[in-house]
């Protein structure tokens, strides 16, 4: 056996194999290359990377990690099960593709739960203590660390407790490093949890890890409260990402680790990577990433309240657990109508304008936000929006680069299921007067095409924009057809991006004003003088 | 004051004070009253309705909430802060306007953290401690129930835990019912929580109450963990929504009380409707349900692993921490459409229509929902369009009452600024070609026109119906303006409310399907004969 790096606390990720368990995730074999690379970039001890010989992609994902990754970090683990019932761990041929994948790593799930092994498993309560027995020797005899994962260990724990701890000595007897206490169906508390992981190693003396799912809402708690009675090994996945509801999430559990327990789990500056690490795996699966995760989320540090926000002027760390920048991410100040001048103020010294001295001024700000939002715009979501508002307070009048006369949409179903749909604006810009018609997928779309045609020679910049996101919200739900609603449009130009929000009676009225925003507020980014 | 149930125990709901501090939620007052009727509903005992006096929405709110909501359960409760510095409680105008909303209890804000006291709010640790006594005095001299927040509790008992509990004992001495301790910041674990509410509780003797935040991803833990030290006060969101990362989630505690601690905090019944008001909240906030939130994520009881769907098949329990039907969730199994027959036929019963006999018909309907699901269809809030669906397979050929030829929607914007919005529909009915236009306040509204004063003379029953609401979702976020859009629109004709939906690449198609699905059902539902 190769030297092992001190590990006398794993953090162990599972990312790969249980992770992938998620409902919506499919994992090529390159997408577990790169996350892996990921996971080493942020320091795990040990990437459980799949079942190699159940699954042919797995199989290869082995092979390709060991040519194509030089890892920095962690060690790779290959996922199985103890032996079939009745046969040799030496001849059966899943344990042998286990020693084939070459990691040097393996972790074998085990019953624990009585019933399971009755039920599931078909086979004595004493042949499952001999499988898991043979196959970590066998396992051992050919080099390989192995941990041992006790499936549904504390469902299994209060159904026979004997017997899931015979399950536990038998594991760490047979020279398993690390016996992985599991709750699989994940409905156990952390107080549950603190209880059980006691009593286990004070009856067994196993070194015990912890795999919490996440059912109860609880995996980060209970995972920390298996460390708390004396667990040095904890699974966990990249975002949570498992099964059902998920498991323990790996950012969390780090960040307690280092953060409020100071115990180092990382390597130097990893904890920094966090956030864009988080994102990064998320991309590569194919999902958004959770807006509200802790500490990663783009909300995790964003602050609404008045009351919070009149407070952290005065000092950050007063609403703040911890320094945003520790783990990557940055705080960021929402303007709502709940929020008061402080907000104003400091979303101004976001945006670069120092309102700090003119009382008058932040306070008309505060009363247009205030009884805009209550019309039914929505700033915290549309900073161009409230930048653009905030300028004309300044500047005494709003910014203009184009007088919009009059515009129409029309849109058209016709006999034979197809639509039409056409836009019209008239408008004038540095003089001249533009007339201009387009064609979309949409009414909305064909305004915006409308728009950019008639405008696109006056102003080039205009040709970097696009619009990337699009949201609409219909206020007041009793009117039906009647209502107020709100859009949201998210406009890019390559090196940012930002949103516009209007309000009208009707979606296309309320989509125009957004993209209104959008664009004047692309030209002023673009350094485009407005006319005079 | 008027007598108390037993409330020996808590659950007490912030979504519409605290909750509506997410990022994203910005409600109106009819939402707020939406939303207090379904926690009322789900059975928690306080509903926090928001900061009267403070915001003008809130003031309105808690106006309408008593002369429109006859709460089962609930108590209505209006938040707000200790007076101001310097003068008398009875003067204090925004304790005034918390009298005057008429709530029955008031939550006080109070300042634990003496680094708060001195720095955000400017005033002497003495004051401050008057400040709690003379407005709960006075409050309690008024006929209110009093709760107190203790802002901060957590890390002001660490840099001062003597007089963050001067405070506790101020409250508490001065009459307040419940003193809440906050982890305003969210970065406690819950070891930590036991450990501080028992002290506190050993050295105040106050009743105490939590008040947890998400910031570690441990907010449900951390209220489970004051409970088990004492605390019989637990203040929850719906759906976790909340400042930052959010609050601890209303739903996975209520379901650890009731399912795990065996502690009856919800009327009989309440939580099996646990998952549909979850669902029917996050409508009306706008946000899309998490899948995978605890208990109540479409994923939540989803199994996908291959060594799972053999062993459920066994026995669910054996794979299950609980049986979804407690929380009015569903298992899923992600390999088979087994679970789509099953929960097809539950509906079809659930419609009058007995599918059981016909597995073939099942399993076309099945895969028709499917399918359209794919394209952006969703029939869990759209029971109309689902029995239009299912109606269609049974008898062969869709409901037909009108055949439309095609339509015209015109929005036009003004010199003046004012908007026109036209529409056309030429349609057969009864063998007679229509041709009808109409104007509207929006695009919809002018077609939904249209569409009725071209068939009322020939189906007067439709002079009944009325659009009440009216929903639209952008899916797929990255096209911009090309996005698929989803609409639902809600119909009531006197005697009750039925649904559908509609998607296609724009807003005003896709709002055509829904009124067309929306009028055939209603026609349908008034028994008017189909046409040959």
């Amino acid at each position: 056996m190769k030297d092992l790096p001190d590990d006398s606390f794993h953090v162990f990720d599972t990312t790969l194999r249980d992770g992938a368990q998620r409902e919506g995730i499919n994992l090529t074999v390159a997408d577990k290359l790169t996350i892996a690379r990921h996971l080493d970039d942020f320091g795990v001890g040990f990437i459980e990377g799949g079942w190699p010989g159940a699954n042919p992609r797995d199989t290869e994902f082995f092979a390709r990690a060991r040519a194509e990754i030089d890892f920095k970090h962690a060690q790779l683990v290959a996922f199985g099960a103890t032996r079939k019932a009745g046969v040799q761990a030496k001849d059966d041929p899943q344990v042998q593709a286990l020693l084939d994948s070459g990691a040097p790593v393996i972790t074998l799930v085990a019953k624990s739960h009585d019933r399971h092994v009755e039920l599931a498993l078909r086979t004595t309560l004493e042949e499952n203590l001999e499988m898991v027995r043979d196959t970590v020797s066998h396992l051992r005899a050919q080099g390989r660390r192995v941990f041992v994962d006790c499936e549904h260990f504390f469902d299994g724990y209060r159904a026979n407790p004997g017997y899931a701890k015979q399950v536990v000595s038998a594991a760490h007897e047979a020279g398993a490093d690390v016996v992985v206490l599991c709750d699989t169906n994940g409905g156990m508390l952390p107080a549950q949890i603190d209880a059980v992981v006691r009593t286990v190693l004070a009856d067994t003396g196993a070194r015990l890890g912890i795999h919490a799912q996440d059912d109860t809402g609880c995996a980060v708690a209970n995972t920390l409260a298996a460390v708390d009675a004396g667990a040095t090994h904890v699974q966990c996945t990249a975002n949570g990402y498992g099964e059902r509801v998920g498991n323990a999430n790996l950012f969390p559990v780090a960040a307690a680790l280092e953060l409020k327990y100071g115990r180092k789990v990382l390597p130097n500056g990893a904890l920094a990577e966090m956030t864009r690490i988080s994102h990064a795996i998320a991309e590569v699966v194919n999902l958004t990433p959770s807006t509200h995760q802790p500490y990663v989320g783009l909300s995790a540090f964003a602050h609404k309240a008045g009351l919070h926000a009149s407070a952290i002027k005065v000092d950050p760390d007063l609403y703040q657990h911890i320094d945003p920048e520790l783990v990557g991410n940055t705080m960021r100040m929402l303007v709502s109508d709940m929020a008061g001048r402080a907000s104003v103020e400091l979303k101004g010294k976001e945006l670069g304008v120092d309102l700090g001295g003119d009382r008058e001024l932040v306070g008309r700000v505060v009363e247009r936000v205030k009884e805009r939002e209550l019309a039914g715009y929505t700033y915290e979501a549309a900073d161009a929006s409230f930048e653009l508002l905030l300028r004309e307070e300044i500047e005494g009048r709003p910014r203009s680069y184009f007088q919009v006369e009059s515009w129409r949409a029309i849109v058209e179903d016709r006999p034979d299921g197809t639509h039409a749909n056409e836009a019209t604006v008239k408008l004038w810009a540095k003089g001249e007067r533009i007339v201009s018609t387009a064609e979309g997928n949409g009414p909305v779309n064909a305004l915006d095409r409308a728009l950019r045609l008639g405008l696109e020679r006056i102003y080039p910049q205009l040709a970097a924009m696009e619009l990337v996101d699009y949201k609409v919200r219909i206020l007041e739900g009793k009117h039906g057809t009647e209502s107020t609603t709100r859009v949201l449009v998210s406009t890019a130009d390559g090196k940012g991006e930002w949103s516009t929000v209007g309000v009208g009676g009707n979606v296309i009225a309320a989509s125009w004003q957004a993209l209104d925003d959008a664009y004047v507020y692309g030209l002023l980014r673009a350094g485009v003088e407005p006319q005079e």
